[in-house]
């Protein structure tokens, strides 16, 4: 067993390997919680856009299949916004063309489904269900909120963009405060500033967030290989969080159209774009990224942008395009492996490991 | 002595630690080289803003407090743009409230000067002083420069902020390559793309670069302490390059109002812009970058921009502000110290090396 220097993680999360999967909506369910799990590392469930059934039916998947293994489960936190009629008609006619060339009659757009903030309901669920962890992306919940979960004795981890937002989380009770560098995929994080411009990367996040928290930091970002792993633990994290890694496993649900994106990605062909659903979120840079310019104040607030790009995507997708559609990856996408994630989790180790001379 | 694992850039620079001096014009001279080459690193002279007298003057002053120490002399390698009036008039509009605030005579406008490319003056004068390392930021000159300076026997280095920047100076034989992360403080040393949006982080970039390349790659980017000096070499780079890590260095020649944002650097204030020397640099935010948006169109090209922002900076300088100047810093200023620069290669290359159990 490898001797893992700072065992603070391990300990928090009782895990063997200081490895997190990242909780991924629509690429990651049990499956990959579980292989992960087994490997060694924390699975987590992105709960954001699935029902409360299908919560509690992941989750008894995930500890029928992993007994044991403590298990992550991910809400977002932001503070849903009311468009304006001006804000849904800026929005809409920005994307007229579009409707346009694929024939698609506004009156039946729909509304963004999903992507619910943690509410009283998902709280009373998590009392039920006992998560030995819960995460939060946006922030956090409000007091009463966190406090019931806090209750329930679920250790609470979020991410932070920067420093401050650290601080800020460690402030309100977090066990251990996830640092999201800029080469992140999917949603940023980020709740104190929208300012995309001084969102800082790993290399320089992670040490400074060391050196102002005192709960254990986890490194996130741009971390697919063992190389970045044992970078991260350098930098002074104790433990790594790996999403992009994962997307193209074996147990990963990522849809066809973006496991060729990722097929294609490269150190320089993603971004960090706000047209796909109102917040800021770096994936593989696609055809609306392109044309509306990735950060733009004309999408609808989070979630709603994404509502109105249903059709699109629906038009585009079954061809094997990702024109409309969120190709979430962070900057390494080039280094995802497609291989069983048990494998991929013993190989990033065995790889940091080495390095790291352990 | 450290038992450093992979050796190619101590052999390639003869030197004992893998440490380089990032060449930072206005703010470090022969001293810093000096201190840096005792040390055990490779010392840099930024020669793009310097006179050849200069140069010749900072080499031998070089050599002479530090014989038997390679040197690397640093130039530019961009392509001057000659601005048409509309370009000129529309950076100056764009100014004008300035101007007025500061009862600037638009008539006595200075030029930018300095900042001038590589050419066949300071080619000969290379051909003279016989450098042991030539790098380029900004791409390459043409090759009859460039091999003009290779048939002096000079290692031949230069910065790329993407792979395919990376393999483009391979092919033209780079000896080394410095993967310039987008946490780097300065100027970004991209010349085959302009699109900051898509610039990776260091702990993407570095490990896709090593990969993509057969020649040692030098890590850049963020890289203060010898945590980050630990990543880097984990991520697969032979070797770093520190810049911001000396800016506050007793060597340093970093005027005050620098120093002063300097010491108020936070991960979060930094950010990539264009509008105080007309190409993209990562700098602490000030006024002009805040009021006229960091990345802008309006701005003379490269070194133009900044010729009309010397009356602003002369008339704000004075009083420790930073409104108008570059005020150069990567993602880790915060990490800077205020000690000697042997002391800081000393205390970096230590921490690297025990993190790294060697």
């Amino acid at each position: 067993m490898t001797a893992w220097i700072d065992r603070r993680a391990l300990d928090l999360f009782a895990i063997e390997h200081p490895l997190l999967l990242a909780p991924m909506a629509g690429s990651g369910g049990s499956a990959l919680a579980i292989a992960v799990a087994r490997a060694g590392g924390l699975g987590a469930i992105p709960c954001a856009s699935l029902s409360l059934d299908t919560i509690d039916a992941e989750v008894r998947t995930f500890r029928a299949a992993a007994p044991g293994s403590r298990i992550n489960l991910n809400f977002f936190a932001h503070t849903p916004v009311s468009p304006t009629d001006d804000m849904t008609r800026r929005w809409l006619d920005r994307l007229a063309p579009y409707f346009a060339e694929f024939c698609v009659d506004v009156a039946t757009l729909p509304k963004a489904g999903g992507r619910a903030p943690f509410d009283a309901a998902m709280c009373s669920l998590v009392s039920d269900l006992r998560p030995e962890v819960v995460s939060f992306h946006f922030g956090l919940p409000d007091d009463v909120l966190l406090d019931r979960v806090k209750a329930t004795g679920a250790i609470v981890i979020a991410s932070a963009t920067t420093v401050a937002e650290g601080r800020w989380l460690q402030d309100r009770g977090c066990d251990a405060v996830i640092a999201q560098g800029y080469e992140a995929g999917g949603h940023r994080g980020n709740f104190l500033t929208d300012d995309m411009a001084t969102q800082p990367g790993s290399i320089a996040l992670v040490p400074q967030m060391v050196d102002a928290l005192t709960v254990p930091v986890i490194a996130a970002g741009g971390i697919v290989d063992g190389r970045a792993m044992a970078a991260g633990l350098c930098l002074g994290a104790s433990a790594v969080q790996l999403g992009t890694a994962f997307l193209l496993a074996d147990e990963a649900t990522s849809v066809t159209s973006h496991r060729n994106a990722l097929r294609t990605a490269r150190d320089d062909n993603t971004a960090v774009t706000n047209v796909l659903t109102g917040r800021p979120a770096r994936g593989v840079v696609n055809r609306i990224m392109r044309e509306l310019g990735v950060l733009s104040t004309d999408p609808l607030p989070f979630p709603l942008a994404g509502g109105p790009l249903t059709p699109l995507r629906a038009a585009t997708e079954p061809d094997g395009l990702g024109d409309f559609q969120p190709l979430w990856s962070g900057q390494s996408g080039a280094l995802a492996r497609e291989a069983g994630a048990a494998q991929i989790v013993a190989d990033v180790v065995e790889q940091a490991a080495r390095l790291l001379r352990l």
